[in-house]
């Protein structure tokens, strides 16, 4: 039992592992590189247009956030969150909306109204990683806060355009364009033309009606009509209403519930996701017969037709502005008009099969923005691009045209002369020139020529002794010597066609010459 | 007790407050732009030095940042950590060199060797907020890992003056530069050569002699050494010769401690801080003639000297790239060389007095980063700049040098003609021009123009039934005009002189002639 001398081994804390979080990741090189190029094109556009940067802290109180339940221990769901020494719970932002909403309120009496900003930064989700599904991601965002007119919408559709145009899609993308209100006129129908309770009998004003039919109209489960008419393509026209009224019996014999609208509303529905016209004009009046009856249904198809003449003013066209009823995704979201951008070109994914890349970009009016915070209704309306999507999507508009490599390695032929060498690469870079001197042992020569092409150099430099005797440099064309590389000596590298002399003094000429920035 | 049908009334949840969390602040406008337009300058001669962009997300796992002990309950001490449902703790990243410690192990194999990268992006602290000290700021980071040689460390003291060159300091700096080596190579003179035990007599061979000399003077408690140096100014060369010894009675006779150096060492380390020489060849050589005695002494001196050859071959000469052994801060972070970045302009605070920037950015090798992961030695130096300093002291330097605003309103008078107003803009982006229509409420006019003071914009544009009529458009000075705002009329304004008018089709050209750039 007198243990006590045994000393325990000190125990080796074991290495940490090298690798980052589940479902985040590391960007390199061109990737953040062309990611900033886009941004900066983004954020140009959006600053001609008078909005301005702001940028709020990844950390907001959850409180702020607003998401969740003031009852739950440890507020999760979703997001990245965790409980201060002083009690508070806060968290990373999950996306820039609710940010914005904060700073609208806080700052109330001293931004401009209607405030115009723009914010750019990544956003994180506590949300199960996938392929291609990260947890940290890059959002680009522009919103006008405190317009309640349309033409803010179609302001930011504008831009919307231009920001497409500016990044390189060249014509080749749609905004399509649907508002809210028009199905919430739509549904307002249910209810009162077939069969159920008649309010109108039960003696209510006109103010009163009105009310109670919209309120009506929000109880149905719109995300449950979206869903199902996104079964056309399996189901048809027949199917779709039968899912929209009293359910179905599918093929393998399972009864599918039905949303439960009369056969009239249903009807109507499926009339409206399918009115999309051969111009903008045909859609508006084709909606107008469908919703005559709403006060908001009408309400909402004005403002489409009110968007799209002020964008037609400004040379955005039908083709390029489309009013087009089938436009669900995020309609749960919005208070009125709603837009996203669709790429019109084909995309191939590695299998040569046809690839969606779904929108680009989406936003709408949210009207609920600061009521949260100060009890009193803020107009707001934005939109947000995903940039990865965006990104990929260049990729593959660009495809092929790769950009050109521009690296100058200068190699290190004697180790003792480091500071011509450095010298070197000093006088490539005043010229404007991307070079770095060989800063790995210099021993091995075809190590240094490795590390060159690693780096997807453009050029070698290369001067030992017998050039520096004559006041010569040779340079080697790294795309056109690819091959070689390994082992090869200096001297064999000297008999290839791809490299050749010029005085030092001319280096930095030539390079560009080569270049072709000469 | 029949409570049940009771049902409680619904709690009305309180509104959350519109607060940024304690320590964060958010960036408005110009302050993001100008922060952007510095991190670009800098990046691009980082990038033109062949060094890579890096992003890593904000979040890594609490072992791959590794500063915490393993049994804590909580590793929240200086950081913001958190547990995942897994178990894992996460937390947001401290600094940018950790990240790239874990990259550099995790892709070893693949990433080119040396390696340079560059990294700009926030960074946390969970530190008590204070004013002007928040817990979120950005950091901008170069390093080279992978080069044993001091070149890489001339390098990036070459690229951070290239780099304060193009952010706009005009020469108004010095490099700085020290070397850790050398005050190792001081306090081995501790215990040996004065009165400590007879290491020598021991009959220790030469390399274990070595060995236990840097083994006990790395128990020398350099920090206290340091902290007690800085007190220079207030107990002059006697009283730092005591405190670095036995100790001192100050003048309320309150005793302090001293280090416990022997004379000898203390002498030799305050001569060692003072030693800075007219240029850096003097500097050397008073080091050399001090450090004689120490391997690790004079190896340090060689690389300053090294380092301050290789930097005067490329132009940067002794004014600019100064050797000084009083570069104490941060000694005690890094292995070898060491460097900051000092402004040489007088700059004064709001009352005149002359204000302490510090140093504006600083670095060094610190050579056990990927170690911690691989159990490999892999060389590493760099340098970070405090953006933050940065941007201040730019911005003391250019007072009174205010950017011109740009910006162009267009108001609106007749709410009906949104459209015309909206071509307007279009138009005057189209020119490159920054513009915008107001859109609030247009009813009182007044509150147009208050608006576009706020926005600080340069111009008004005014169209009304007259001018319309006219063909022309109203030009409002607003920096002439500045004075009125708040209540004037339409016509009121239009009696100043700071107003006139132009024609519509003209309008670009003539904005683009008074911001000077036509």
């Amino acid at each position: 039992m007198a243990d006590t001398d045994k000393t325990p081994r000190p125990k080796k804390t074991p290495r940490p592992k090298a690798q980052a979080p589940k479902g985040f990741r590391d960007y390199f090189g061109a990737e953040v590189t062309r990611r900033k190029e886009m941004l900066d094109k983004i954020a140009e556009v959006y600053y001609r247009y008078g909005f301005d940067p702001l940028e709020t802290s990844a950390v907001e109180t959850v409180e702020a956030l607003g998401k969740f339940l003031p009852d739950v221990d440890r507020p999760n769901e979703g997001v990245f969150a965790w409980q201060e020494e002083d009690k508070e719970w806060l968290a990373l932002r999950y996306d820039l909306t609710a940010p914005l909403a904060r700073v609208a309120a806080q700052y109330r009496d001293n931004l401009p109204s209607p405030y115009r900003r723009y914010a750019m930064g990544p956003v994180w989700r506590n949300e199960k990683p996938g392929p291609g599904r990260f947890r940290q991601f890059y959002q680009c965002d522009a919103d006008t806060v405190g317009a309640p007119s349309v033409a803010a919408d179609a302001e930011i559709c504008a831009m919307l355009a231009d920001v497409l145009e500016e990044v390189g899609l060249g014509g080749q993308y749609k905004i399509r364009l649907n508002n809210r209100k028009v199905l919430n006129g739509i549904l307002e129908g249910t209810m009162f033309e077939s069969g159920k309770p008649p309010f109108r009998e039960f003696g209510l004003s006109d103010f009163e009606y009105s009310r109670v039919k919209s309120e009506a109209a929000r109880l149905i489960d719109r995300e449950k009509i979206l869903r199902t008419i996104d079964k056309f393509d399996k189901v048809g026209r027949d199917g779709v209403l039968k899912l929209l009224t009293i359910g179905l019996r599918d093929a393998s014999g399972a009864f599918i519930d039905g949303v439960g609208l009369d056969e009239v509303t249903a009807e109507r529905v499926i009339d409206f996701l399918m009115s999309l016209g051969s111009d903008n004009a045909e859609t508006v009046a084709k909606l107008r017969a469908l919703v005559d009856y709403s006060d908001e249904g009408m309400e909402g198809v004005d403002e489409l037709e009110n968007i799209a003449s002020l964008l037609a003013a400004q040379g955005y066209d039908s083709k390029r502005i489309v009013i087009d009823p089938s436009v669900v995704r995020g309609l749960g979201y919005y208070t009125g008009p709603v837009f996203e951008a669709e790429l019109t070109f084909e995309t191939f994914d590695e299998k040569g099969n046809p690839r969606q890349f779904g929108s680009v970009a989406g936003g709408g009016r949210y009207d609920d923005l600061v009521k949260r915070f100060t009890g009193q209704e803020v107009p707001a309306t934005g939109v947000s691009i995903g940039v990865d999507r965006l990104l990929a999507a260049l990729a593959e508009k660009n495809k092929g045209a790769e950009a050109q490599n521009d690296l100058v390695v200068v190699t290190v032929m004697d180790r003792d002369r480091m500071a011509d060498y450095q010298t070197m690469v000093a006088k490539l870079r005043k010229a404007g020139i991307r070079a770095e001197v060989y800063l790995g042992n210099p021993r091995n020569f075809g190590n240094q020529l490795k590390y060159a092409d690693k780096r997807n150099a453009a050029f070698a430099v290369i001067q030992g002794a017998d050039e520096l005797a004559r006041g010569m440099v040779t340079i080697k064309d790294l795309n056109k010597g690819k091959r070689l590389a390994a082992n090869a000596t200096h001297e064999e590298w000297k008999d290839q066609p791809a490299q050749d002399e010029c005085k030092l003094d001319d280096l930095a000429t030539e390079i560009l010459k080569r270049l072709g920035r000469a």
